[in-house]
């Protein structure tokens, strides 16, 4: 039932062990859904209330800790032996009077996880301050640190089968986007073009059925396309206006995301102008992303591209991507932006998103792509252009 | 352009400047987008970078801070004059050298708010304890206290138009759950139902448009419906089998939830007796919610009757709920459960969902109501039973 063999969520355990003796940890408390996921398969959207899985230096597996009606949800998706899925108590939830992880500090300390440095992920989502207090005052022997994006980092370089399963999420994107494009009509409702998008994420194709993507749609329009992360509304499209699609497909939590930008009409030139501009930067940027080079040589190389253009951006241009669950597809450790040296292995994977905002208008073109051997490959095959619309 | 007066945004801000004069709160910073939302109006699917509304007891009108490209976004959805709108530069964004709210800190101390009691939202969504820590180390004059969900207090009881948002949601909640019964069928696939069920709530009516849900489709199905928030997969439904669908409708954020039960054949007994039993407790919880009445009266309505049927059941039945972002629509706010002793008030909103949930099996139906003058009228207008599909 689960998507990775057994041995897979091991040796991702045992890598996350061998990180946590690196960085001095001893116990390492995940709140991450995506690592939750990760380590132990736990899947559901339960991330509503506080949850967790603990890694401990000597347990003999991970310990998931849910609300305890999502536990028979940590049965049937992980896994783990029943007495590693621990359940609160429903007055815990949203309590003025006690918390979630009161609970979970209560049965960490009963597993004498209660000493030694313990790893938090000090800046996910669903890890609340007060969740923060609440293991600091119920566990006043342990020593906190923060895990530095640990299990975000073991994940950076994806597996075979991970890889699959990102490819078959762009088999989804390519009709994502095919549907997309197809539906951005003058006089359209732009919610009536979103129902065609969620229905192509989600119906997938014959042999993969897609799965809730991180993000919701984006589709800004008109003066609208002046920023980023606006959703959609019920007015129609308009003849004359651009629309940017910044949309994703996901396979098994795994995504694969493109973005695209549509024409209603005949472009204003300065759009036209800027759209090759992007086009060569984001060319140039996939080419320069080998094994070896740095996230902020790739970024250099757009650089170059659009400073010959007199274009400035001063926002990163991508990210590493694959597992995650909303609010974001993006997986926190690498970005594509100066200062960023991390080095680029094979299966790496990433979103190159060099989008271009201007006082009133804008331009997006994506690739989602991996690294190989011999350098980056984009997962999708679909035509990277503004689509012009007559 | 906002989908609310300018005067119903600052009667908010007005009602939320007095509760944190209660609570002796100088400054007030909420993280919760729900809460930015409602007093400011501010919209986007950028609650993946940290982001604020700040209200001060002095302050002309609120601050509103996000990331830079996202601050374009928030001079087209709030009522903000530019001034009052903060965008950090970009390389704050995932840095393991500076944090957002290092930004927020040093502008809140330019303004004026770096003294006196500063309200943190201790336990929303999106506030990590990185971000905290910034906000103790950059404001070292300030006392930080927990604002006990003020903002989402404000919140509980709706205005006329907050009202008929959730009625227009109501409108098309009853038709995703038509689609969604009618789609649950033997040998199709569960993700071709949720295309379906996804269509039906972006598209909307003619008259509305549909927004994204802040929980996905939930329709755990066979064995999965001992246990809430599992999603789907692309296998096939399966007759002798039942499907918990779990699903919602939102018009502008505001939010109209339903659950129901399609069982694929001859249901067993055993569910046919605790349909009966869900009912008959469902009704008198919703005779129940009159004003006057306290959450626990509500929940001990259903008890009485579930209790009469040797049927037990630990969690809470119910919650608030309307405006909100994902994870989550309910408001963390009143619970219906033993000890929640909030006195309901007309125009207050609930989810009545009292799920069962067996050890391998499980019955939800449930009615988003409203408090009016005379009692609970629930929102939507559809069959309340097991629907049974031979």
């Amino acid at each position: 039932m689960q998507p990775f063999e057994k041995s897979e969520y091991l040796a991702r355990i045992e890598k996350t062990k061998q990180a946590m003796a690196k960085q001095g940890i001893d116990t390492l408390v995940a709140v991450d859904p995506a690592n939750m996921n990760y380590l132990t398969g736990y899947d559901g959207w339960s991330f509503y209330t506080p949850q967790a899985v603990v890694v401990g230096e000597r347990l003999p597996e991970p310990i998931c800790c849910t609300r305890a009606m999502d536990a028979a949800g940590a049965k049937l998706t992980t896994f783990l032996k029943a007495d590693s899925i621990i359940g609160f108590p429903d007055h815990y939830v949203q309590s003025t009077e006690r918390h979630p992880f009161d609970y979970l500090a209560e049965k960490m300390r009963e597993r004498g996880l209660d000493r030694g440095t313990i790893g938090l992920e000090m800046d996910a989502y669903y890890f609340s301050p007060m969740a923060y207090e609440a293991l600091k005052a119920k566990l006043p022997n342990a020593r906190f640190v923060d895990s530095k994006g640990l299990v975000n980092w073991v994940r950076a370089v994806k597996s075979p089968r991970e890889i699959e399963y990102m490819s078959q999420a762009a088999r989804i994107m390519e009709r994502v986007m095919r549907v997309a494009v197809d539906a951005v009509e003058p006089a359209v409702r732009q919610c009536d073009a979103v129902a065609k998008i969620y229905a192509a994420q989600v119906a997938g194709t014959p042999e993969y059925g897609g799965d809730y993507t991180s993000f919701a749609p984006m589709l800004p329009t008109g003066i609208g396309t002046s920023t980023p992360h606006l959703t959609w509304s019920d007015k129609p499209f308009v003849r004359g206006e651009a629309t940017i699609l910044e949309l994703g497909a996901c396979r098994l939590r795994y995504h694969c995301p493109m973005a695209r930008t549509v024409y209603l009409g005949k472009p204003p030139q300065k759009l036209l102008d800027m759209e090759k501009v992007v086009l060569e930067g984001t060319q140039a940027a996939i080419d320069a992303a080998k094994p070896g080079a740095t996230c902020e040589d790739v970024e250099a190389a757009w650089r170059r591209v659009i400073a010959r253009h007199g274009v400035v951006k001063e926002s990163r241009i991508g990210y590493s991507v694959g597992l995650n669950y909303p609010p974001d597809w993006g997986e926190h450790t690498m970005s594509l932006r100066p200062h960023d040296k991390t080095v680029l292995q094979p299966n790496m994977t990433l979103h190159v998103i060099p989008a271009i905002w201007m006082d009133d208008w804008g331009v997006e073109i994506s690739e989602c792509i991996q690294v190989t051997d011999r350098g980056a490959k984009p997962f999708c095959d679909f035509p990277r252009k503004v689509f012009v619309k007559a």
